[in-house]
């Protein structure tokens, strides 16, 4: 399993993921699912997969190439164009692979999160589901989140806001998220990698890989459930009226 | 969708349930999941159902039955023995309904919670599968839960002891679950019935409904809310060092 999530706010944004592959419980594995692609004082986005390995390697690989090339990515002439061009190498990838996948039983179910700025223009968050369709995250609806989802997102939906999160504090958010995810399922691991990125900076140098075992994130990890259990002590005991009607 | 739960400790257990049954968007109803069996002074259960409503309803009129005859949970020996009856009660309905429902292609697919105390024994906590077969929590799980578990598990995972949650503490816990798998997903609706039970009491009189806008769990949503932003805050800056093999 994976999980990795984009948080946008007026300020940037923030993307994490984690590092776990598996295919069934004993092949479990180490692999980077963030991305980079570049171009300083240009353009930069960064790609995040989950699903097959296989088929998340071969998109962007294909993403590459072309960015090598100064097409698909480089080219874009807006983040709607760069989620278009991801959808493009998603449906390409779908279409070498899902006869010989389905005739085993298996799917092609690749979700890609594609954060990123083109110089002149606002920076923007965008998912592009299995299907290449590119879905963009809103105001309302600022952050987005692929695989192993439910358990990171009630502390997203309590505290991120489009306007008002700061970006030190997404970064803290999205750690939490991960970090909940890890302690809720073992098919999600690290390292997690972690990425801010302040609005019209146009380079991706704001990067942490934190290992497993890594001591600021211990340290986040012990905190936090510390901090949890005394929010907890500190709401109101619960009263207990009569009722009969049970 | 449902969201019900159940937490044991050493002092009794915690027992949790919202009230939203849905059959698509549009057929939205209230229904209350809670069931209690209770013989004062003799012995105790708490039955909470997820899944096909009309299978769930089933069961609890059948072990209804069974306990207004001195049968079933009125009968058992022992809690685990009480868990098999209710098996019992979910293989028959399953035995009753499952050719009919199949044959539409829906699913038999009741998981029940059931909490409880027989006199001179232990309190516990079982869960029972749609195929009839019971799962005991223990000291190092000693929380289950049924239907949309996702949401709600994070904060669980975090805080719940066996041996040091207080029964007021998890009280808490339970109501910070639900009201986070509230928060994330409509299909989990209030009211929220939730029920407090110490260890030897042999009768089950601390329970309280939460009305939807009821003023207290709005005073603990916002409260939470609140307690977790100061939280995030509290956490130390995330240091970034320069990483060059991304």
């Amino acid at each position: 399993m994976t999980y990795c999530l984009g948080i946008t706010t007026k300020d940037g944004f923030v993307v994490a993921s984690d590092s776990r592959s598996n295919a069934g419980y004993d092949q479990v594995n180490v692999c980077r699912k963030m991305h980079l692609f570049e171009q300083p004082g240009e353009r930069v986005f960064v790609a995040m997969t989950s699903g097959s390995l296989s088929c998340s390697q071969s998109i962007v690989t294909l993403l590459r190439k072309d960015f090598g090339i100064g097409a698909g990515l480089a080219a874009a002439e807006s983040m709607y164009d760069a989620a278009r061009a991801v959808g493009e190498q998603v449906r390409r990838v779908s279409d070498l692979d899902r006869r010989s996948l389905e005739q085993d039983g298996l799917k092609v179910n690749v979700h890609v999160i594609l954060a990123g700025q083109i110089r002149g223009q606002p920076h923007d968050l965008y998912m592009i589901y299995p299907q290449g369709n590119p879905l963009r995250s809103t105001e309302e609806s600022p952050f987005l989140q692929i695989g192993e989802c439910k358990y990171g997102r009630p502390i997203l939906d309590r505290g991120v806001r489009f306007e008002h999160t700061s970006l030190e504090d997404a970064a803290r958010y999205a750690l939490i998220s991960i970090d909940s995810t890890l302690r809720s399922n073992v098919t999600v691991g690290p390292p997690i990698d972690l990425l801010v990125y302040g609005r019209d900076e146009l380079h991706l140098d704001r990067r942490r890989r934190f290992l497993d075992r890594d001591p600021d994130l211990i340290a986040i990890h012990t905190q936090w459930e510390q901090a949890l259990r005394l929010a907890v002590q500190a709401i109101p005991r619960v009263n207990f009226e009569p009722e009969t009607s049970m």
